[in-house]
């Protein structure tokens, strides 16, 4: 494809970033009056979309081919007299030209940029009421102080709506000169309140510090001792900082992949990988996006993405009512997103993927190695051994990994798109990081979360994610994916249909119109999306996947609470509505300090889009009264994370996955043409007391002629080998 | 330890089975009468192992420490004048005595033996009844025909329970010369019937091969054409017969581990690794077992095992209301244990284990390579970025994997333990194989299967496993353990003590009497392993590690059907039952030809056994009226298997995983002394167009300094550096 024409989902260059800033500042008539949030590419419409992706995939493409115009998103405040207007506008980067400039309605609150977490620190310090707040508190020696940033949360009905940001403010041990010194060992009972419109202090909230039976309310921050850290507190995860040696016993494993990644990944985007081909974008809010996703040159899944999630706290103290981040909406985790690092976040032959975001004066700022791209080996992928005649045939599950990882304020996310080679996907999610704690009079325990430290409390929190899914399974028609609930039914004993009581029935449900659905393991209920049109020529069954997600908790908050109403998406495991253009978020646009959230997947479902080709009747709720529409999928699952001790001072990883299989889609095992080809690298490593034998050239241990030096990896094998010796420097 | 002093966990050795053997031989009189069934080590009584484990671990332990006597469990079939008596004895090897030697009542059956299987071929090609069934059937030239060996399943009530095998009859074609054609793809409709005692044929059952609306009866079968295979049938997966060329685009992925693993093997089968220790061994029934797992030498699991899995069909026309296999009990997974091969089952630096299992005449018979164990890598255990310095801090999480890989004729499984770097353990299982199949009409399609080839039926099932857990929490006293069930459940908004409605509860009841326990995600149910004495110092709560199964669909056969009273372990998730020396069985001791299974989970329950230092009220049902014990936890879970046609002719595997993790066990995250190193021989690939560009030394590509040859795994790096210019070749 030639650059003049870049493919309708390549993120915007940066040549286009600059021509949509020049063409808002021409509109505002001043650069000074702007602060950017960001500009990014207005994704085409669908039906625009479509008919070019049928043709790029049919190999018609050409110059005359028919292409969406490329339009820039544009998020920023015009800022006149004081008065701060949130603006959306679309700029068509080829034409150079305004199509669309709109302020946004006062109580929408977007999401804060880098520029504006930044700036919270500072504020607290030059704010007199935040210093008179600390000097009831006298710090150790050698201890600074920190502000961390938050969302403010859901306001309660009696607050005025101004834009507001709060901080989580912790003392920072500074006398061992390092900068990487855990501040969260030290947190201080106070959370500033700041009027982000004018940077003014509003207040500072006093948080409790009491334990179980101590009541609720900030009043008994009376038990807080001003000296604050009575005890030592070993809370370091640096090496150079922790108190424990260094495991010296984890011997080194590497990925050695000497002929290179099996991938091609293309410079605008497109990935291409063992039957596999799909176009990677990234945006500010989801991060890494995955769009046109095909197998064997097949249509599944229009786009891709992480949707929302939230973190709501059970702590019912306030203002920790309040403690409920989005960290989509309120940030997004594109911005957040890590810089990745050869040999840190994954292992073997990676690629790394750049994107650009934007600053506060709307030029391109360079998110480097914001997403990474490798292969690892997942174990056995498929195995059968002939028992008469010993013969194995097996195969290795490799998978392609699509992985980002975000850092917000304490906590961190991993995150990632895995395809495998039986023509699966899996998209997974890893909770790590360091938890939100607050401080509690030392000695004293709660009911509201488990004390990980001396005067630390890790408050009981949920984490609910909501991934979106928009299929289009096996044709680019928008009218071909249809969605079917499975469940496996057991039947009693009857006479005639089941004699020994063994039957047990496959029930099948369209969706046919936008529907919320829980999980049910008892009937291992099932998501299918399917082609509503094409059939398995083996099995006669509609061609599709199932998608599986982990049947878990959803949101524990009082169904009459702000923190449940502003994200109704997380009171049940699927969501399936009806398209439209642009419609990408679970609690809304605008989920900073909503009350309620507006345009969820909760009000898309309560319009009552329909599917399929004709207006189903209706349910007496709304389904089946709105427009006729195709389905988009929504997966809602999570942890309802009661702190450990083992999670602090960094938490090990807890990991979800959601899978979305072929079921019917192919005539056949996928992965059947995958080489059951043997390892020629792999060692075989004899018991520890035997090693003593091989140093003293004695050795019995059978060894497999394979593991000497042919074929791929020879040198390696070579390094591997030694192996057997060095072995006896730790035996005996 | 001495040779003079085997570890009391240590397996038979060679001369200890000939010791067994021997005493038998002596004891019945003659070898000739003898059918010898297993010779294996006899497990000490728990009274007894514990003081020496405690001692073992104290470092206490000298040639005076009592040990308990190594006893071996003989199992032999005694016949005589045609009369065939079960018999289980009791052999002392180092008094060279038998201590008992007890026929068994002739209802219970034991698991076939691998000489017990491989003799159905022969009887059945040696049968009139089976030539004269065959002839109905006119296979194509070139065919010839082979019978797979099935267990009988639960017979009927009006049944006579003569030992019988039955088994599944298939057209092999042999025109390739290749024997490891699939012959799963030429299903044949009947079932030959076997006396196991006699070795005579009691009947061929017709199967159905109707589809849809075509009724439950054999009678049916006048539908099945005599001509049975009459499209072309492509079901091979052996990679020269596959009609499909192989994937070419697969590079190689190495691990490497220059210095070697990070585990010790040592012979009698111990295992260290990384603040874990455990003791390994192998039986004929259970395949790899784990004894004595501590963490930072503090024991967690007295033992931990795979105590039965069961497979029942669900299509409901005679005979399939049988097709029922208990692969542990019916004929027992280490039996099944393929032969490992280096370079096929994992990757890197790899210990395999031997075991000795016994042939009919009682002698030992090698099994070689049964069990293997190494390492891996999943993915990032935690990490944390402070956003102020950027600097990162991450760790891998290495895992070390034990792993064994049963084929029971057609279908595989691939069972593992995993230990990780902070504290956890997964039980994971892995369904792959071939599916068990059978005949349909070509052209049809059933209600009870799906078509996964022309005329071949893939009947849907479920895998239900049951793992054994037999926790000893930090402390080796039989009185410490205890079992909570944990619950986090909603709290309405309520003025006092939840004013905002985000409070949530955490409900504790610990478990006083064996019981059963279902899994509920709505409540984050999850069962707590705890030391009922001892409190972390941090957080005051007790120690202990926290057990999640996933909550998968139970049994779905009607609770009066005999399949479902066969295997009452599949009704609920968890049991919790009392502990007794030799109960390690789900469904009972005799799975085979069981109607309901006896000394099951079921009715350890029942029994009332009770746990604590009280005993407890009783609760109506038996509960606490039966003796003081200690907390044996089973977890049961599983797949139901609705084929898909991507599941043929061999399965991508099904993987699922229960985690044993720490909960308040240890005083902070475990893994955070794991080095936060940087990995030095991952190596950065670019963009395929730009590696175009390489190749024409205009290479712009950023490089990473650490991917040059310093350090480990230098010589391996070289080799992969080249990836950037072999990319060439694929590009363009």
């Amino acid at each position: 494809m030639s650059s003049q024409h870049p493919h309708p989902l390549r993120e915007l260059t940066e040549s286009e970033i600059l021509v949509a800033r020049e063409v808002i500042i021409q509109h505002v008539g001043s650069s000074d009056a702007i602060f950017f949030r960001t500009i990014h590419l207005n994704e085409p419409a669908k039906d625009e979309l479509l008919p070019f992706l049928q043709a790029e995939h049919d190999g018609t493409l050409t110059d005359q081919t028919p292409r969406p115009a490329r339009l820039a998103f544009v998020e920023y405040d015009k800022i006149q007299a004081g008065r701060v207007e949130f603006t959306q506008a679309k700029v068509d980067v080829q034409l150079k030209k305004l199509l669309s400039s709109n302020a946004v309605k006062p109580s929408a609150q977007p999401a804060f940029t880098v520029a504006e977490i930044n700036a919270l620190q500072d504020i607290c310090m030059s704010s007199q009421m935040f210093k008179d707040a600390m000097s009831e508190f006298s710090l150790p020696e050698g201890f600074d102080i920190t502000v961390d940033p938050w969302p403010y949360g859901g306001p309660e009905e009696t607050e005025t709506l101004t834009r507001t940001m709060q901080g989580l403010v912790f003392g920072v041990d500074t006398t061992s000169g390092n900068k990487d010194s855990n501040h969260y060992a030290y947190p201080i009972p106070i959370i500033p309140v700041v009027n982000w419109d004018t940077k003014e202090m509003i207040r500072v909230d006093r948080l409790a510090t009491g334990g179980s039976g101590d009541g609720l309310t900030a009043e008994l921050r009376g038990d807080t001792p001003k000296a604050l850290f009575r005890s030592p507190r070993t809370a370091e995860y640096v090496p150079e900082l922790i108190d424990i040696p260094q495991r010296t016993d984890l011997k080194p494993l590497n990925v050695i992949q000497p002929e290179g990644p099996s991938f091609r990944a293309h410079s605008d985007g497109l990935v291409e990988w063992q039957k596999w081909r799909f176009r990677l974008s990234f945006t500010f809010r989801e991060g890494a996006v995955l769009h046109d996703i095909c197998y064997e040159n097949r249509p599944i899944m229009y786009r891709l993405s992480f949707s929302e999630m939230t973190v709501p706290y059970g702590d019912p103290r306030p203002p920790y009512h309040r403690k409920q981040a989005f960290d989509l909406g309120d940030v997004g985790v594109g911005r957040a997103a890590n810089n990745l690092e050869l040999g840190c976040d994954c292992l073997g032959a990676i690629h790394y993927f750049d994107s650009l975001l934007v600053g506060p004066d709307g030029m391109p700022s360079p998110a480097k190695s914001v997403v990474c791209l490798h292969e690892q080996d997942n174990g056995i992928l498929w195995k059968h051994t002939n028992f008469r005649t010993s013969r194995a045939a097996v195969t290795r599950n490799r998978e392609l990994v699509v992985q980002f990882i975000v850092t917000l304020a304490n906590y961190e996310y991993v995150f990632a798109y895995k395809f495998d080679l039986a023509g699966a996907i899996a998209i997974e999610t890893r909770a790590t990081g360091i938890m939100s704690v607050v401080a509690i009079d030392e000695g004293k325990s709660s009911d509201y979360g488990n004390v990980v430290g001396p005067g630390i409390l890790a408050q009981n929190h949920q984490h609910i994610f909501a991934i979106r899914m928009d299929p289009c399974m096996d044709s680019y028609s928008a009218d071909a994916t249809a969605v079917v609930v499975e469940e496996s039914h057991p039947r009693k004993i009857e006479p005639k249909t089941n004699p020994f009581g063994n039957l047990y029935g496959i029930h099948r449900t369209e969706v046919k119109h936008a529907t919320w659905i829980d999980a049910e393991p008892r009937l291992n209920r099932a998501i299918r999306v399917e082609n509503r049109d094409k059939t398995n020529p083996i099995s006669g069954k509609r061609v599709g996947y199932k998608l599986i997600a982990p049947a878990t908790q959803l949101m524990l908050a009082d169904p009459e609470s702000t923190m449940a109403m502003r994200a109704r998406f997380a009171r049940h495991n699927y969501w399936v509505t009806g398209y439209r253009d642009g419609e990408l978020w679970a609690a809304g646009e605008f989920t900073n300090q909503s009350r309620v959230d507006e345009g969820g997947v909760s009000d898309m479902v309560e319009r009552g889009d329909w599917f399929g080709p004709e207006q189903p009747e209706t349910n007496g709720q709304g389904g089946g009264h709105g427009r006729k529409s195709s389905p988009v999928v929504w997966a809602v699952f999570g942890l309802t994370h009661n702190p450990r001790v083992e999670d602090w001072p960094v938490m090990p990883a807890e990991i979800h996955q959601v899978h979305f299989r072929p079921a019917d889609f192919s005539t056949s095992n996928p992965a059947l043409d995958v080489p059951s080809s043997r390892n020629k690298t792999s060692v075989l490593v004899p018991c520890c007391d035997q090693r003593d034998q091989v140093a003293n050239g004695k050795n019995h241990v059978q060894q497999d002629p394979a593991s000497h030096l042919q074929g791929d990896g020879a040198d390696a094998s070579a390094s591997q080998a030694g192996a057997q010796v060095n072995g006896k420097e730790r035996s005996g």
